[in-house]
C-alpha cells in the first residue's frame, strides 16, 4: 500500500546523508497521505546504506503500525501528534545536524539574520522551553510534539511560514507540504544556523534583519506574489 | 544565438557547486557581449543538476529577456544595473555562500588581513549599508545594484581593482573580465571571509595588512607589472 | 589464527578515514578475543590504503606480539592495560579527531550539552589530569592506561556507560563491545565535541542537560527498556 | 634531466589538493638533488589539473632557470633562499591553507598545545616578524626567505627539528627530508592549527604542553631512540 508514498519518503530519507545532515542513522523523514490519514516513516535505526522503499513503515495518526515489519523510528509520536496539529503540512524531517543541535544545546533560537534564512523561514527558528522531568519521563516523544505546537501557539507563529523548530537540548524538526520538501528546510535550517553563529560571534549583538526585508525575501519566494523560479506556487 | 556565451556562461553557474559555493540553486552567473549590449544569466530557481546549456536566458541591459523559454535570474535587474555602471567588467557572480553571508548578516567589511586576500582584491572587501523600506518595496533588485555602485563611489573605490561586495544582510556579489573570472573571485571572497573571521576571532583588534603589502601582492598578478603565472594580463 | 578477528578489526580501522576520523596514520583500533585472551591490533605507523586484514598483529594481555611481522601499535600498552582493567569491553580506538584533540588540548572534559551526547554517552566525558614528568619519561603507553583507569575509578564513572575519554593534551580514547562499536564511539565523541564547542562559544555558561533527560535518552538506546533500533541489546 | 625527482616533486604537488591544502593554484612543492646543487618546482599559477611531470622547472641555487618552458613558481627565491641556509633539507612546501594563514593574519605562532603538534613539531611553529616596506619593495621573495632564516636563528630553533614556519601577513612554508615529507608536514601544521585555534578560544590562556611531552612525543617519532612504525630512520 501507499507504494508511490513509501518511494518518495525513501527518497527523502536518501537525500539526508548526500545533504550532510546525518551522522549513522541520527535523522528520518516522514511524508502523509492526508486523505487516508496514515503517514510512511523511516524504521528506527536502519542504516541509510541498507534502507529500501519498501522498508518504510506506515502509520496510522495514532502512531499505529498499519503496514511494515520493522518498528518505526521512535520519534514516530512526534511526527503523528504534529500531523494532527499543523493541518497543512505533507511531510517531517528530524536531524541531529550540528549547527541546528548547537542553537538547541545552547537553547538559543536561530535569529533571522541574512535573507538566506528569510527567504524560507519567515522569522527567527523558535527554540521550545525544555521539557519537564515529567513529559520527560512519560510519553516523552508525544510530549514532544506537544511542546512544539504550545510553543508555536504560544508565540503565534505560523507553522507554514516558518516551518521549523528547535527542541531545546534536542535538535532540528522541520516540515514542508511533502517529504522532500521538508528536508529541503532542514537543509536550509543548518545553513542558517552557522550563518548565525558566525555573525553573532563577530557582533555580539542583535543582528536581525527588519521586518520589511523578511517580507521582501520572504514573499519573493512564497504566496500568490511569489516571482523567484519558474512556477508560482502558494509554498514553495 | 550567442551559443558560445551561453556555454561560457553555463560552464561558469556549474563550476559554482563544484568550489562550494552554493546550496541548492542559491547562486547565479551571466557573462555579457559588449558589443551586443546583451548578457546571458542562470535562470531562476532551477537545480544545477538539470541545467543546459541552452536554459541560459538572453537579456538585454535594461533586463528585458530577449532570447529564452524560462524566467531569468529574479537577480537580473541587479546584474543589469552593474553592467551598466561598472564599464570594464564581463561576468558577475552572486552566491550566498555561507563565510561571505555570515560577514553581509554581521554587516562588516571583509577586511584585507593577508596576502590571500590582496593577491585578487586591492583593499577590503565593501559592505554596503542596508537598503531603506522604500528601497527594498519597490524595484529591490534594481536598487540593490544602486546601492552597490553607490558605495563604490562614495567610497571611491575602483570596481576594477576590487572586484566583489557584499550586500548588507544579503551576500556577496563579485565580478571580473568574464563569467569565469567572477567565480574565481567568489571563491577567493569566500577564503578570505573564513581567514579574516578567524584571524578577528583570535586577535580582536585591527589586522589590516600595509599598504604596501597590498601594493606589493596585488601587482604581483595584476597591470603591466605582473609577474605571476605564465602570462602577463593587464588584469588575470 | 584469529582471522575473523583480523578482519573485523581490519574493517573498523577502515572505516577511520571513511569517517573522516583520522589524518594520515594517525589512529588504531583493536579488538579482543576475551576466552584466548589475545587482542588483535593496526600495525604502527602503516598508511590506512596500504594495509591488509593479513597485517593485524596479534597480541597478548601483557602486549607482547604473538603472531605478526609488524611492529604493533606504539599505544599497544594502553591498549592492553585497558583491556585488563574494563573487563567487558571488546574494542578500543584510538584517534587525534581535531574536535576531540580540541577539549584534551583545552584539558576539558566534553560535557553534555544535548540528546545527541545522552544517545550514547551517560554523562560527561572526561579529560583525564595530565601526566607527570615521570609518568611520561618512563612506560609512558602503559602510563596513559593507568591515568584513564585511575580517573574513570575517582570520579566512579561506570566505563560500560561512559565509553570514552580524553587524555589530556593528546585525545581520545573510546571503547565499545567490539572493534566496529568502538569506532561508532569515537565518532559520536567528535561530533559531540563540535556541538559542545559551538554551544559554549555561543553562551559561555554552564548548559549541562538535566539527569532525567540524561537517563531518558541513555536508557532509549541502551538497557533491557531500550526501545531505539530494530533489535534489543544490553549495549547497543 | 632529474627525471626522478620531477615525477617525486610532481606526486608532491599532485597530494596539496588531495589533502584540501590549496584552493587553485596557490601552493608549491619543490626538491633539491644537493649533489647536482638543483632543484625543481612547480611552474607559477598552472592549475593542478593540467599539471604534467614534464611541465615541472629545473633551477639553480640562485634562482635561475636550467631547464624548463614555463616560468617557476614566484616564491622561487624564497625556496632557494631557504635551500641555501637549511643544509639538511631536501623539500619544500608553501600553502595558503586557511588555518595556517589564520594565524599567519593573526601574526601569532601556532602554539604547541597537544601531541598531534608535538608528535611533529619540536615546538612552536613560529611566525615572523613583518617584513618592512623596503623588504617588501625589493628583492621581496628573497627577503621572504631571509626573514625565515633570521627568525630561526634569532629565535635559535632547529630547522630540521621543527620544519616549518608561518610567514607574517602570509602563511606557511614547511620542509622535510624530501618534497613528499614537506607536504606532510604543511597537512600537520594546517590540523595542528585548527585545534590550537579551538582550543585557545574555549580557555583563552596559555596551554603550552611542557618539555618533557614534547620531547616523548617528538622522539617517540624521530632520532635514534624512535619506536613508532616500521623503521627506525633520524628523520621520519
Amino acid at each position: 500500500m501507499l507504494e508511490e508514498l513509501k518511494n518518495e519518503v525513501y527518497q527523502a530519507n536518501m537525500s539526508l546523508p548526500k545533504l550532510g545532515l546525518v551522522t549513522f542513522t541520527w535523522g528520518n523523514v516522514s511524508g502523509i497521505d492526508r486523505e487516508k490519514g496514515l503517514f510512511v516513516i523511516k524504521p528506527s535505526g536502519v542504516a541509510y546504506e541498507d534502507l529500501k522503499p519498501d522498508d518504510m513503515v506506515v502509520v496510522d495518526l495514532d502512531g499505529n503500525v498499519v503496514e511494515g515489519d520493522l518498528n518505526p523510528s521512535s520519534d514516530t509520536p512526534t511526527h503523528a501528534y504534529l500531523y494532527r496539529h499543523f493541518k497543512n503540512i505533507g511531510g517531517i524531517t528530524h536531524t541531529h545536524s550540528p549547527w541546528g543541535v548547537s542553537f538547541a544545546a545552547a537553547q538559543m533560537d536561530i535569529p533571522a539574520v541574512s535573507t538566506t534564512h528569510a527567504d524560507t523561514f519567515y522569522g527567527d527558528i523558535p527554540c521550545t522551553p525544555a521539557l519537564s522531568q515529567e513529559e520527560i519521563q512519560s510519553a516523552y516523544e508525544l510530549n514532544t510534539g506537544k511542546v512544539i505546537v504550545s510553543e508555536f501557539e504560544q508565540r503565534q507563529i505560523d507553522p507554514d511560514a516558518t516551518p521549523a523548530v528547535l527542541v531545546s537540548q534536542h535538535g532540528p524538526f522541520t516540515w514542508g507540504v511533502n517529504a522532500s520538501k521538508s528536508v529541503y528546510n532542514a537543509k536550509v535550517l543548518e545553513v542558517s544556523a552557522e550563518i548565525s553563529y558566525h555573525a553573532l560571534q563577530s557582533t555580539r549583538s542583535d543582528i536581525h534583519v527588519p521586518q520589511y526585508l523578511l517580507d521582501k525575501h520572504y514573499y519573493r519566494k512564497h504566496g500568490v506574489n511569489a516571482y523567484y523560479g519558474q512556477k508560482k506556487s502558494s509554498f514553495c
